[in-house]
């Protein structure tokens, strides 16, 4: 079945309206009718050509919330009217020690991603939530609470997962203090999930611009990252820093912010490497580690977590013609803190 | 009380026989007829000022076995010839959180290193274990099983200690992959203390003369880290890597050894800034780790645990007179695998 969408057909074109082919509903397959999807910084990169992966056309978007518009003759998980999610997987072996863990982004023989990826098949080329229509496999779909408002919703499906896996695999509590590094898409996700999860959340950020966003965001105290002063007043403060930047920064003086046996998480990937000095890791047993999405069950587990505490991300609502635009302003950090498409637009 | 020591002088001027004083016994004191003493690598470095943080005259030695002469009144914990051991530390504040967490090493305060650091008083100087006698507070004292050859016994106190640690600390268990890089003094104490606790171990070293040695030492495989295939074959495959290596060495191909969620423990010092790609963190949910001796606490249960699995350090005995020999031959890797002061020779 055709299904219109946006699509990138050169790295160096600008996105462009396209109608792409969706699979006839296998036995296990939902097909859903989305309503939303979010702009992630990483469509950019690969809608650019940037990460020397990206095959066109592309449809991206990993960020996509809809109702499910009909099912396969196998379909137990959902009905027709449901209102789901589809995040940055399709599908993946299932197989695996990893896929049988829960860890499908680790899959052993690699997850097939929602977009610029391929079908399990190796073959079949996966389009995004830039579209009017999407087919998945039951599995990889997730329920989205219906209280939680369907465009702010959207973020959560990768920028959500991205920032709660690492707050709970460092086993974030009330009580704990959690850093949170940089206040973008990612960053205030994180700073709405550590509150909720009971946590004393301190903003650390380079702009002062940002203080009071970040409390209206849930976060206890703001610190200024250009002043040297910040890391002698917070040293050994923080059970956890979840660090969403992407451009170059200084681990070592980060990681000195921990109390012992703290963990600096990674969830930004800035392009080169990073300098990391032994002692600057030794002298506390500190832990830097790197976490990538979620597998699909704390996707849901996320997904669930942020309807009893009644979190959405904060979005700006565009029609797709206006996606071209907004990468731009995606790029400028000038968006607080999410774009979502609304795909109704695509029928414009 | 005067005690025989053999001490460094100067930065640039071998080690030679000084006599020191030890304090009188204070009501919680223990005073210790030294027995043996290992000789770690970080002796030498600060016995030749490369730490820049060297006082002279400095009696170095932080693997120290002896036993009991005479107790302070106080003294519940210990009598006069029990078998003891004595590691890194002397003493700590015992008041702030790390502390009482039983982490005396990173006490707020700074703990009292066991030579070329000060009692809590910050003035009084430290003097270690080339040394005939030694006093301590019982509660730095640690018990030291008679079942345990003292001489092999004694790198526990430092090599086995800062092994043992972060072998816990990542949960190793019965059935784990452990990798263990380089194959010295900390090394072969890693390769024994992981394959006790169940580990299937691989030891991973630049050198094929060492395979024999691993094979003995209890590892299960050998892998030589010059040949490029050994990452592509042994990919994904360890949940621990404890790496012992001070020289530099590229971090994220041992990261990419690691399982899904795994973490690489280290535990050698590089004196240089390591080089850590964020993709090579991000990719697996990795964590890359530091990890510096260990508590008091977790020190005594080593120690048990060496006794329970009849664990010892492989170790050359030496007379306080070969000192500056066999810190050579540490300096060319040439001593399977510490060398041990045989202390009675002090007298000599």
């Amino acid at each position: 079945m055709q299904t219109r969408a946006y699509a990138a057909t050169a790295a160096d074109k600008p996105l462009a309206p396209l109608s792409i082919e969706r699979r006839e509903l296998r036995d296990d397959d939902v097909l859903i009718d989305v309503s939303h999807c979010g702009i992630c910084h990483s469509d950019i990169h690969q809608a650019r050509g940037e990460w020397g992966n990206s095959t066109f056309p592309m449809v991206p978007g990993h960020e996509v919330i809809g109702r499910v518009a009909r099912v396969g003759s196998n379909v137990t998980k959902f009905k027709a009217g449901d209102r789901v999610g589809i995040g940055c997987m399709v599908d993946s072996c299932r197989e695996c020690e990893s896929c049988r863990a829960g860890f499908e982004q680790f899959c052993e023989k690699g997850c097939a991603f929602t977009y610029n990826s391929t079908e399990m098949d190796r073959k079949t080329p996966t389009h995004g939530g830039y579209s009017q229509q999407l087919v998945a496999t039951q599995d990889f779909v997730l329920r989205v609470p219906e209280s939680l408002d369907p465009a702010g919703a959207a973020p959560l499906l990768c920028a959500g997962i991205t920032t709660y896996s690492p707050l709970r695999q460092f086993g974030c509590k009330k009580g704990d203090r959690v850093g949170v590094v940089g206040l973008g898409g990612l960053g205030h996700m994180a700073v709405k999930l550590a509150a909720a999860m009971g946590a004393n959340v301190t903003m650390l950020s380079t702009s002062p611009s940002k203080e009071a966003d970040a409390a209206r965001l849930g976060a206890h105290a703001f610190a200024l990252t250009k002043d040297p002063a910040t890391f002698t007043k917070l040293a050994r403060s923080f059970d956890i820093i979840i660090d969403t930047v992407s451009a170059p920064h200084d681990i070592n003086s980060y990681l000195s912010l921990l109390r012992p046996h703290g963990t600096l998480a990674l969830v930004g990937a800035p392009p080169e490497a990073l300098s990391v000095h032994p002692f600057a890791l030794i002298g506390g047993n500190y832990r830097f580690a790197g976490s990538s999405i979620g597998g699909i069950r704390e996707t849901q587990e996320m997904l669930d977590f942020c309807a009893e505490h009644k979190i959405v991300s904060d979005v700006e609502v565009i029609p797709a013609q206006k996606i071209n635009e907004a990468y731009e302003r995606v790029l400028k950090n000038d968006v607080r803190y999410r774009f979502v498409i609304d795909t109704a637009t695509l029928s414009a």
